[in-house]
């Protein structure tokens, strides 16, 4: 692994303690690793702003919600290790993977599901129609974006993980489950 | 509860440490609750024979991999937390609830659950071809009844969770996940 | 087959002047096919109440309509022939069981069928919006119950029947079209 | 009605005993209605050949099984009861119409049949693959070509009677499950 | 192939400058052909009125939108080409035939696609309150007939070329597409 | 747009005579425009090696066939364009991604393409077999990569351009269409 990915990578394993399976999968081909760590950060670790925008929390529900429908077990164990933490939560991963469709969530979390899961799963049908229906559950043109530019990058995510046959780490499976 | 009801429960109870939700939601109708419960028990807790039958993990195997596929939160954590502990594995349930379509599993296992998840999604499709296929895997007559009426009293037990928006005891989510 | 299964069965021969092949399909288990029968005459054989509930007929409206999606032979000509008895309507059956998606019906049969075909077909869609079209239209909780309870019932049931290759008695296929 | 068209309803109104409602849905574009009942004819009422071609039974086979998977009731109901007349089958029509997908049928049946529902539900997906298959049955291209126009044909026709709620007369429910 | 026929298909010929494959492969047929050709000439070159019914463009927008839904590439080919034509607008065939769902259209455009994806897609879930939106945004019921067997007829035609295996001429990938 | 963006994208409009409407669309987010470019360039801009590896144009078959399964305009008008050049075929783009599903193409395309609409619409489903598949056909380990890739990068790209009701630059229309 070249050595700017080789110090990012250790970055993230010393955070988490361990080397989430994904980078060693990716790694077979660093360009492609780079981009895709590139854009992994700037959509999901991103700092969060004090006024708007959408909580590290909330990434990570539409990473899982949306890797829930697509059946991606690497994405939905990982991603919902770390949206338990976020939303300090011990269930609702387990409950927004199962089922995305009509998980109990409140009016704002519930039109940030419903914006991923059609991007998601039938993005052709996405009209200007459903972008009004987030804007009146209070979202902001550029959490939309965000919600839009998440799903998306994870539609391609959960397909590498496919391609791979990529398991997650037994680390993930507990993590966030205990309380502290 | 009618009194044999309670008692049946109690059992349950003190087995588990604490009611499972399902009994609370279906206690409302007695009838229907004591018909549900001897069905059950006539396919998930008849005892292992010694030869063959599928095992209780194999039954449990199979109410997990249906109920991913359709969705039903409760019956994934509250049956994953039981394969856990049956299968004493902590991460098969989630592996296979996730994504039952294409998580890696053993011959038998996978016919198991191929032939589950096409009575449980496409049942109208099942013809002699599927069972033979079953049977070339090795499984007997007898085996092929219990995976299909294992998978068609969940089918029933799904839609009654969703009819009742049933959620999982908080202990289910962390059972069977501790090493001992 | 156990003396009180075969005094059960010989009074629904009784009535009906034969004996439904299901009962010779579900014999080989004893024990699941007293829990299939306790649980079926709980929702389908329990007196119509004389204010509210469902009508015998608008259970059977389920049960055709439900049978019919999910192309269940067995169960559109067994209960096409009771539909037709109880509703004493020659065509209505054949209509519901063809197309239950756009069946001309009453407002309150629409709500009973609507509420049963989105069960029956996806149910982790339901939420209680669709609870509450089927109260606007008029169902009590407790109907709601049953709407979903029958539904819930014949999903297992259908794929019991896809499960044995099931094939209706010649008699049901006549019973009920001709005037009395 | 122009006098042509008058002619030939009359004649099939003489033949059957009434006027069935396709006629006069479609009356309303006498155009439309020539070349439906032109193709119509030129398919369904081509005499049978001594030696090969699809038999009068067969091709109300594809109809049924076909009218079935689009949910036509019109369809299923009116030529239900033509094929129950010309397969001499009392039975035939319900068990294909309610379950296309699996009904048991003889090999060249299935054939027939298999052909028909993939041209009717999802016709980008033929290759020559399927066509072969068909061959091996024993289907020359001659009577591939009429398995595929009376699909064709009724894929048309099923959405004409959705487009205009086209009922079936209420003679057809029962033609043909009597024996003579 | 009969006089007839070769006089008309001389006569589309010698306004388009070829003979489209479509006609060479359903000359094997001569009666089908000859009633395919009537329905479709009474459907798509009857003459505009002057005050209401679908103008041609119109009528080739249905064509073009549900050959995309059916994925029919000699439809989407032939009829894109006459679309660009009698629209005169090079892009509109590749949006429409590319994405019918959420092409953007006006309000007219849109109810005619709408109700003809319907038909074409899913035509059992027609109901009257779908006509009736068509009727709200301003069809007739005349305009309705044309959108329904317009694409009734498609239905019919996509099988057909699917059947065939059907191959646009090379003249219609570029027809339109030039400024004049 | 930040220089190094500014730079890299007037050198694809130098390229191609103008600036593809994506650029502007994703201009909004320079981070994540950086990071797709880059990854984009990674897997389709990669020199094509003398031996072995995906040519430029199968690629850009991958592009156009998945893009057509997803309906995404903006991709399968931009990358049909790009297809006709590379492949220096002027109908291949539009009969690949009106039908990717049957199109007709040679064993190792077809292998591309029908790993790739797996992966595109249904990666869950993927499996060993499937790989063994693709490489049964003559493709390699890094070409299965590039296969898939290559369509998880297009999973969030159509995903992006239905975000942003994204429209195909004029241009895109009539490249390659002409003899030169």
């Amino acid at each position: 692994m070249p050595e700017d990915l080789r110090l990012r990578v250790q970055a993230v394993a010393e955070k988490s303690g361990f080397v989430p399976n994904v980078f060693r999968a990716l790694a077979r081909r660093p360009a492609e690793l780079r981009a895709f760590m590139d854009y992994h950060d700037a959509l999901m670790e991103r700092p969060e702003s004090g006024q708007a925008g959408l909580s590290k929390a909330e990434r990570e529900l539409i990473v899982v919600a949306t890797s829930g429908a697509n059946h991606c077990t690497y994405c939905v164990v990982a991603h919902g290790a770390i949206l338990r933490v976020r939303a300090k939560d011990p269930e609702l991963a387990d409950r927004v993977s199962s089922n995305p469709y009509s998980v109990e969530l409140d009016r704002r979390q519930r039109a940030i599901v419903d914006l991923a899961l059609l991007l998601a799963t039938d993005s052709a049908a996405l009209t200007e129609a459903e972008l009004d229906e987030a804007r009146v559950a209070g979202l902001t043109d550029e959490e939309i974006w965000d919600v839009g530019a998440i799903t998306a990058l994870f539609a391609m995510s959960n397909r590498l993980a496919h391609l791979t046959a990529l398991r997650p780490n037994p680390e993930f499976f507990l993590m966030g489950r205990l309380p502290r």
